[in-house]
């Protein structure tokens, strides 16, 4: 039997999941591959500390006995950020090696270069484990779906983020102490702005986005806004109002107006698939003009949900060598379609505000509206204390940028103290197998 | 720009699908499989009939058109059941075309044929769409999820019947008027016996656990009993106890035990993934020894969505034309388990009785469990009416043959005038990423 041998940069959460699939799986990966993958030489940082699952490893501390190996087939990159493992992988390309990595900064700020380089060497490079984990979603919208126009994609795809909101919702505890929690369970990192502030869920729908809509989205395309800002409050009254709230990414190509691409949190109705979602489960809702609605579920991290998927591509890469075959699914970014401003995208808000309580407040803040033409669907006038009282207002759908000015107007109006949420309401939409 | 040429079998609501997703999303279809993908030839039984989308296409009445056809490489047969189907699929694999199918009834009981067939004659067999409609499932398991041991696959995969039970369980309607309702929508044939019966669920869980087992499992393996005795006291004792009536399919591997395939209604517990998939919706769960739980959603059947697993077919085998390879992904039944027997396999079980209402006995009815070590976990008694009562008992986990044998003594029991149901009660299992 034909042996595959590879080597793997990074030892990790994930480098321990990897190493574990693939010696507790062996018999069945084999059987199922037609070839033996050997793990032959694993980058660490330093070699001669102890690890878990490290017994009959060759470890180094120098890439170039990887990359200077020819024996060495497949290069599976855990190293996480920019710098080193672009240019390793970029370099292991170069020497015909075929990558596997679930490195989602790479991928979204530097996709067109790795596929670039893919193509120039003709080898593999694979990336499912970048986005969602375990969850299988880069296959599934490169082949599963690829007889669709994908219309939409929206996802949960941060765990960090969605377990405190869960903890939130459920125990009604602010933000800090939920932070407090998700970081003492290890589910949220000492400084923990890349989740909180919505960045991990851009690079992954930057991903996605570019995957469904066949078109180049990076990091930087995407607007983001964290959840930092969600207070008990804005739960309770997302509850009262039939909705959970949840830091959504969404991808939607309006056509014409662009791809409209974004992460910040939204009031979801309950009844939506993914309102449902909760703790650190991912999951990634697809919209296509052929197949309706469908959705992916599972867990978005940890060590062996993640090794699930990067161990899954190197079994795809092993059966293109088996059948001396790469490349079989090309990089699908072959449209350049523009993007459509965050000012132009459309929504209904939830507005908070807290006001004066006395007659004739409703109509100046419904004529602050009303001047940048936004209509609302409801109003709720509660919690008065002392002279104040807030006002709920739930938004007919509006141009942001309307909604923006409204909102500058209302600040500026003496019997509005403070304008204290705008969250987007997300409403299902009614559109399925609309080919 | 190569011309890929497919001979299509039936036209119905599926082969509609088809032609309008080859015809509206063909640009996208040659850009992402960088060949023209050409609708050459349909198969029906009167070709003078009009129908919708037939403009442009040439139709037959002869199968020899399309099978002695040199230029058809793609052969996508929808005539449904299993003669001639099955006759076609093989005699088109002989003549060296590939095939894709969305017919469960020939997957599930020759799949074993049509795979030598496949691999003898150095062509491709797809069958995304016999199962699960436009949910991706047989590519996710085959490929994403190949480097898990799977140990459990789990779905309701019959839409009908999910329909049916949402209804019930919604408004309170009983089995009779619901089905009739179901039937008036066109979700259910003149003939429901296919659907509430079990056997449509039957046959694609036969073809998921082969694949999640890698062993073949027939459509005569799995244990069937479907939803005609479900009445509305069952549906409203399972919502005060936290549960959902749900008809699932369910495959495990119990190692040494055996493979345990069978197709029932359960009591599942609100919390549970599959709970809140509802109406027409199916959804598939699968536990893996990497991945932990994961999860696939969407509609399980209808032209469009059954379409978009149809097309997704086509252009994998485009894909693997234009690189020139077949076979990529063997079949994966490379093991040969045995079958676990339904006396041999456990669950825990709702029972509901009506009997005397006297002193007494619940103390007989313990008494008769007890006999067969079936301990009871929770029991209701209500529902007075003249002298009877009914009782509802929850059991610990048994094994099926005890439970049979406890409701045979219950049955005899002078004080015992019925027992009304018996349902197994699916108790969500806590073992995530247990590689």
């Amino acid at each position: 039997m034909r042996e595959i041998k590879i080597g793997m940069l990074g030892f990790g959460t994930v480098g321990t999941g990897v190493v574990r699939v693939l010696r507790e799986n062996e018999q069945e990966i084999m059987a199922k591959t037609g070839a033996k993958l050997c793990l032959k030489t694993v980058l660490v940082r330093d070699a001669k500390k102890k690890r878990p699952y490290m017994e009959g490893l060759h470890l180094t501390e120098d890439i170039e006995e990887i990359l200077s190996d020819e024996e060495i087939d497949i290069v599976i990159e855990l190293l996480g950020g920019i710098h080193p493992a672009r240019e390793y992988m970029l370099r292991a390309m170069g020497k015909g090696k075929n990558v596997v990595t679930a490195n989602k900064d790479v991928v979204a700020q530097f996709g067109k270069d790795m596929f670039e380089t893919m193509e120039k060497h003709g080898v593999d490079f694979h990336f499912e484990a970048s986005v969602g984990g375990g969850i299988p979603i880069v296959m599934p919208l490169k082949q599963c779906l690829t007889a669709n126009r994908v219309t939409e994609i929206m996802g949960i795809i941060n765990g960090t983020t969605n377990y405190m909101l869960t903890q939130m919702t459920e125990n009604g505890s602010d933000y800090d102490s939920v932070l407090k929690e998700a970081q003492e369970k290890g589910y949220a990192e000492a400084n923990p702005a890349a989740d909180v502030e919505g960045l991990d869920a851009a690079r992954k729908i930057a991903i996605l986005a570019s995957i469904a809509f066949n078109t180049r989205i990076r990091f930087e395309d995407v607007s983001v806004e964290g959840i930092t800002h969600i207070t008990p409050p804005d739960i309770d009254y997302a509850k009262t109002l039939g909705y959970v709230v949840k830091l959504l990414a969404i991808g939607r190509d309006l056509g014409e107006r662009g791809v409209d691409v974004r992460v910040h949190p939204v009031f979801l109705p309950k009844g939506h698939p993914l309102a449902s979602v909760n703790d650190v489960y991912n999951a990634i809702f697809v919209r296509g003009n052929a197949i309706g609605e469908a959705m992916f579920y599972g867990r978005g991290a940890g060590s062996l949900p993640t090794a699930s998927a990067v161990v899954a591509d190197v079994i795809d890469i092993a059966r293109d060598m088996q059948m001396d075959t790469f490349g079989r699914v090309h990089c699908t970014c072959y449209a350049n379609k523009s993007l459509c401003p965050i000012e132009e995208t459309e929504a209904s808000y939830y507005v908070r505000l807290l006001v004066d309580d006395k007659p004739g407040v409703l109509a100046a803040i419904a004529t602050a509206f009303g001047n940048h033409k936004v209509s609302m669907k409801s109003v709720i006038q509660t919690r008065r204390c002392q002279d104040k009282a807030e006002i709920v207002a739930i938004t007919h759908r509006v141009k942001h940028r309307a909604l923006e000015e409204a909102a500058v107007d209302l600040r500026s109006l003496a019997v509005v103290s403070e304008v204290r949420s705008i969250i987007r309401v997300e409403n299902m939409q009614e559109e399925n197998g609309s080919c």
